[in-house]
């Protein structure tokens, strides 16, 4: 199969299509590079080292014996997208090339206004190539299950059954999605579920969990070919935070009461849930959604988890909830659809937590403590911003 | 109150500040003129002549002795939004000021992305611009009946109390909406929603029916206060429409089968529902949506009323859809909350379609039949594209 991965050079996107080459698929890369230009912004950096682009696919045709092609150039640009579809003929492409960060999105009205119109302009340009040059191409699309919200009933893989004033039907399930990225996630689910139905496309929706870990079978075949992983406050997530600031000797850092339970998965389970997705291709005209997580935690459980294992003495603190978002709450999330497809979980061990924690003490010296403290607010009124964040790369 | 009218130049942005002007509201109107530039592009003009803003902002103070101020720029412009509000300093605003064609979003991928990224963006820029300037500014935002789709379900205002696995939750509506401009009002809702969440601002949504009528007692004082009444296939609404066609004693052309049933209501009431939803400001906070229609009507039933009054062996013809939609659906939409606030609607009579009528006979030699035909498909592969258009405003 032909598979086109935007975003190819992520956290996520740079894993998927290394499993996806050895795993038999011509794959191609898609990417501007501006997750890396963001750290620039920012002042952070990746814990591991990665390497450019070009070095790492260099690197993988010399490990592997294959090839994957990287196409450079922005979404958001019709022709660029157009001309690289035109020119790959992929089966199918997995959209990760969308702004990932919930508190990049709340710096400020510049971030929030860059993160829609990348992501929602960049993601409809997609669907208009595929439906002009191949209505067949299968779109894998990379949600959140952070679009859900919190609702107080059990969530369902992207459609609920109502009956409201004796009728029934089937409707989109209701989405109360936490800031502006994950509102992105939400305006891009529309305009899918749409184009399925008025140009018969065929997508996957995957409402991903957050992800930890960095060890993939691919990546971990040479040092070029690693991943990169983000414990700042700003793209790090919560459990690879929590080891680098257990590692760096630092309270582990909570926000409110930590009672905020989500859907959590291991890299390696991204990487198979893509595959099942890609290889149980949807009908012409369905969109289907599948919530893509193996586990829930809550966030102070997490930090209780890294904190036993780790030892050593380190604590876990409470902050100040820098989101608006509910500290304690119901959470029920059905994810059976990925499973009857032939997922094999990798639940949360501590041996997954030891390597991350062993993995940040190897990177010890790159561990930037500043760069851990919330520094964004939802609340307009008290938004504290980084000093360096002017401008969004609009 | 000082109220902003966003989109004040446009169909119902112009009566509506009219009507508050002369019900003692200190009124100011933004617009760039686009509505006007859209006319251009698709070489189709109002059926009614309207003179320039600045030249009916001057005859509405000579007639009324009242001043309306006109702001001129666009909302996407940050700054702008800023600069006009930071001189008006609202009470409320009243937001007409979006791309609002269904058929104009769907010419080509320029013109989904032209509308999303114009309508989005300029709410979000209203947004932040309320946020930090005054949060207590009541946004009274204009969406669409056409957010809901058609589901089987009876639709509510904004919210349904949903039961589910034995819990109980209220959620935002589930929303299918039938086209890239309409899915732009949904991904406004979402934003505004969490805006009201985070930041404690103030809003009313008003899901809009589909609006009919051009006479409002203050544009009738006199020809210059005229507004725009539009009968072509791209920004003419169903029953303007009919009446242009049974004036030019051409076929009323129903799409499809014509059971498409929509919510509707006289201009006259658009006004009125405006105003009951400024004096009674939701609270602190408070993201609310009213159901803003008054009667639901299909369209082949308003095609036979209008064939039945106009007389002279007019004829109602049904062309293939050129949406993808239902054609027969339960049409079931509460629709409670203004009227609980004390509208008194006016219902579709025989007179109103009589003044519209004789409206298209005063201007029947303004009729381009050429423009009645439509020529925007929704389906991709069979889109005919009007030759003159090649590329959005953007």
């Amino acid at each position: 199969m032909r598979v086109l991965v935007l975003g190819g050079d992520g956290y996520l996107g740079w894993p998927t299509a290394l499993y996806l080459s050895s795993h038999g698929h011509d794959v191609g890369i898609v990417d501007n590079f501006v997750r890396r230009q963001y750290d620039l912004e920012m002042g952070v950096d990746s814990l591991v080292p990665i390497v450019q682009a070009q070095a790492r696919v260099r690197r993988w045709r010399e490990v592997s014996g294959l090839t994957v092609e990287l196409h450079v150039g922005d979404l958001t640009d019709a022709a660029f997208v157009e001309q690289t579809f035109s020119a790959f003929e992929p089966d199918a492409v997995v959209h990760f090339g969308e702004q990932r960060s919930a508190p990049y999105s709340m710096i400020d009205r510049q971030h929030a206004v860059y993160t829609q119109h990348n992501n929602v302009i960049g993601n409809l340009n997609v669907l208009y190539t595929i439906a002009d040059q191949d209505p067949s191409i299968h779109l894998v699309k990379l949600g959140s299950m952070g679009e859900y919200g919190s609702p107080n009933i059990d969530i369902e893989e992207g459609f609920i059954e109502i009956t409201h004033k004796g009728r029934t039907d089937t409707l989109p399930y209701p989405k109360q999605p936490g800031s502006f990225y994950h509102l992105s996630k939400v305006h891009d689910s529309h305009n899918i579920m749409f184009a399925c139905k008025i140009w018969g496309l065929r997508s996957t929706d995957l409402n991903q969990g957050i992800v930890y870990g960095q060890y993939t079978e691919e990546t971990a075949l040479h040092e070029d070919l690693a991943t990169r992983l983000d414990y700042d406050a700003v793209f790090g997530t919560v459990l690879n935070r929590f080891c680098a600031q257990a590692v760096a000797d630092k309270p582990l850092t909570v926000y409110g009461k930590g009672g905020q339970t989500r859907g959590m998965l291991d890299i390696r389970d991204t990487l198979a849930c893509i595959e099942l997705a890609l290889t149980n291709s949807p009908a012409k005209g369905e969109y289907r959604v599948f919530n893509q997580f193996t586990e829930s935690f809550s966030v102070l459980e997490l930090a209780q988890k890294v904190a036993a294992i780790h030892g050593d003495g380190v604590r876990v603190e409470h902050l100040e909830d820098p989101r608006v978002e509910d500290e304690e709450h119901y959470y029920g999330a059905t994810h059976t659809k990925l499973l009857d497809l032939g997922l094999v979980p990798h639940l949360l061990s501590d041996e997954t937590i030891e390597r991350l924690l062993s993995l940040a003490t190897r990177y010890r010296s790159r561990i930037d403590e500043k760069a851990i403290a919330p520094t964004v607010s939802w609340r307009r009124t008290s938004s504290k911003l980084p000093t360096a964040t002017t401008s969004a790369p609009l």
